[in-house]
């Protein structure tokens, strides 16, 4: 999957059952027109593939990399251990321990090679996309408008709840 | 606690008990010369100020914050309710759950307000300074070069480990 | 949602999922006939409404303020930041978590702005609530009595349970 | 241990070993002049003396109960049990668990009997005693200037905080 | 629910509730023809109830006390406190934390008050139950030898499973 | 180590590791005089030993076991599955995991083959030894009488508690 | 359940109902033509089974022994007490803690009686049999290509994998 | 680090920080005359290094991989990405969650790449070391006499230990 324009962001997952909750980063990603990329990218069963991807990621125009990934959950370290653009980790939830695992397999980086990691399940990767839209936004007023816009249109939807009583 | 140029960095924490921590951040920040600065910012005891840091920081010219904080550790998640720069959260030990509950308290972020996560104590701080650098190496090609270099040297003085066998 | 008297007690809640629980604080309160007031207040998404909210609680007659929130849950924290009026915390249940964060990132308040915290769920919300009726009651002999009735009504119920043996 | 006045608040601790711990809501209570009474009371040792605490305190004049315990720490919600003043609960650390028994026993309470839960440990202690000192400033405006008076000292004491740089 | 002989096991749960655990402690004592008694005794609603049980409970010719309770599960341990019959306390699992509080409320119990604990849910109830057996068959051949058939029983059954290969 | 007595309570340990808290039981039952005998038996490292110790234990007379071990603690629930003397498990605490593993590896156990199972550590120690006493009280005036002035004394010693004030 | 040939691996589970995760493991075993074996061998129910069965592995032929069981989950470490066959654990979920009892009383072994231990459920169990072959498979060249050949398998499947967008 | 024969097994950890650990695996292995080799690989500073190992690995003779690391302990899921021989994983302590991360994130490896794990510590890489030697006696029937010899030590070591009453 690929928008039109040369991505800036990846987003990969260690299993195309990951989508359920990875598609959240997508979804905010095509809301603010930031060109990505998705795909599956399995740390264990395709160590060579991740390697590569993370290699020529920067060369390739990548700004950041959001990986998801549960249980062992190895992928974001691994990226990040290959490449100096920003990784953006989104524990999975696990079938038993709920994404307890992915969480601490991700975010207990030791010191010199850091992933930013972000809630357990859609929230997170929702959260990861937005930190690669600012990241973005850093450099490109627009973009960083549009940020301010969606926080002031969410502010206001927030707003707009009415409780059932 | 400022260096000379602007600061493109804010690294705050919420009592100077946690400078031991987040020290790590600022050598970090000081070694790749990211002007920065470090300041203490209690998010239950010095609201407003928190509120007026996280408003003003974009214009300020901050990139990114780097928030510490411990137990129920509401500073990062706070200010980046107040904020679209990007928020590094760096969960601090606390004396009776080690850190479990910072990190909790600051990684499992809603939907919509993202704060980007790191291990517990120093690998953490340092790790958020890290990416502070790295994001800000996306548009300074000298200092992504600097931090290729860290890397290597890294991976050098790893390589160097001798066991005492 | 508003009864008709000026509101004593102030219910708040991150969003209108948490309805689900937190009712069972405004039922509980409706059942002493404890005016108050319900609304939704997210710390992330309307922290300036946040702020006014606790600012003006005491001034506004509210004695005491429930609020309820799941995962990084900083909104009983921070509305206790900004007023002296005591602040009841329920922790609502997290998709994945199933509140051990929310009660982590509620209870693990630093020392000199406190947030009595209750029982993940239901059970925490109506106790939010009969302790904010507690509280009154210190100063109002019917409502006192009312509590006490309460309460024996509450043994009577528990007494008259008949196992199906 | 017993100050001059008629005590507003009663501190109990289920043994005195959790003084450590515990000191810290009397020393809360004295600096803002609250009339208390301290002792230890046994939920396991002394289980009629603490019915018979609990049954008579509202009459005895106390306006909240701080009780400490840990491990299974049964005291504070079998006080709550027998009275409608409000109980305030401080998990002390345990010696292998650190607090994670003694703050899941004190907050989980069943719907119907509140016990209102803070920090494990220090913190915890001082925090439910600046609760008390809340809940009886409801109906004394001294005390709540005095309150008003310790969160801006509280304030401007974090405002002062440098960092050693 | 008692069964005609005058009952040598009490069996006592929180709630109605909390039969479908408990009742699995039952059909075991039925089982072995125990004589017993069940009931709802809520440690926080009938606290008075409680202790008179406790305290009756030897002379009334109990031999064990089998208490089932769920989260801050206060019972095993507060009858415990009341009496020195020994008490078999089943974790009931509770609604977020499925049992964890419960395990930890009443296995944790100090120096002094002994309550002998059980695996949550069902198969502790079943082997609360079985401990009272084996209790009583200390000085009972007759019940020794049903419980040594059980077993044997038990073994039989187990080696009969077959796999669906 | 036995006293001179027939033993009536065997103790075992997976270790002489464990004996720090282990003795407890021992300083326990020589208190009330109840005959017992300690000795190392590892589940693992002695596991023939441990099955003639659990077939041979009620034709020896032993009328309850108490089993101490840590980390994946097999010793007390193998001994239940060779015996129908009650056996009572102590969690030993674990170098990292501090008797958590302990706990959930004895209090676990299935539907059919009970393990009473006490707290972490040195209370768990002696509260099994407690409910042995409490076991052997059943059928022994004196020692009812005794295990009851020891909770008297117990309580008496609570209430003379002086807090440091 | 046995395959023709003389058997190189025993799978052994606790109970029946431990089939549904456990038989990953035969499939792998059958997918590899390793030939095994399976039963039920509860280490609780039938533990002079079980040392037979641990004694005679070696003897027999035996060259790893897969064990799955659940809770408490001593089979695998009672089996690796009774043989030098390499013992590969598999924690089973349990109802109410999700297998992290099973897993704890699996892995945390005690210095001098290892069992290899894998995830929790399905994956555990596929990977467990995995173990095995590779063991096999270094005395086995031609067993050695064919889980070369999986392996590739493996990682064009994961390559083929799309994701719905 | 090599002893002077070809290494059949490779010891790998990611710091020489995490010797004081893993150094009991190689005293296990010299006093089974196993030869080895260790040394430091970080899979997070050293991936290309990591790989390289991995993927020579068994052409170098090596029959198994003990492989020790703490918190995001990546290093034994990706050599196991990268190889058929068996990775034995050991989850080192860290500093503030002691290991229980570094366990989960070994242990939760996905279905088709296995990690056999250890337990934390020095028990867990001892264990490890025992099972690489048992493995080997697979096909060595000296080295599983020798294994044979440790076992009935180690069995009598247990035997010896007395009690210090």
């Amino acid at each position: 999957m690929t928008n039109e324009a040369k991505p800036l962001v990846g987003v990969v997952m260690g299993s195309s059952s990951d989508w359920e909750v990875m598609q959240h980063a997508c979804v905010v990603l095509e809301q603010f027109g930031v060109p990505f990329e998705a795909q599956v990218i399995s740390a264990h069963r395709m160590p060579d593939d991740m390697f590569t991807y993370a290699e020529s990621a920067r060369a390739r125009g990548l700004r950041a990399i959001i990986a998801g990934a549960g249980g062992a959950a190895h992928l974001p370290g691994m990226i990040a251990a290959k490449t100096i653009v920003p990784v953006l980790g989104v524990p999975v939830p696990s079938k038993y321990l709920r994404g307890e695992d992915s969480l601490l397999s991700i975010v207990q980086m030791p010191k010199g090679v850091p992933v930013s990691t972000f809630a357990i399940g859609e929230a997170g990767a929702a959260n990861a996309a937005l930190t690669a839209v600012a990241m973005l936004a850093a450099n490109d007023d627009a973009l960083a408008a549009q940020l301010e816009q969606f926080r002031l249109d969410q502010t206001a939807a927030a707003k707009a709840m009415i409780l059932p009583v």
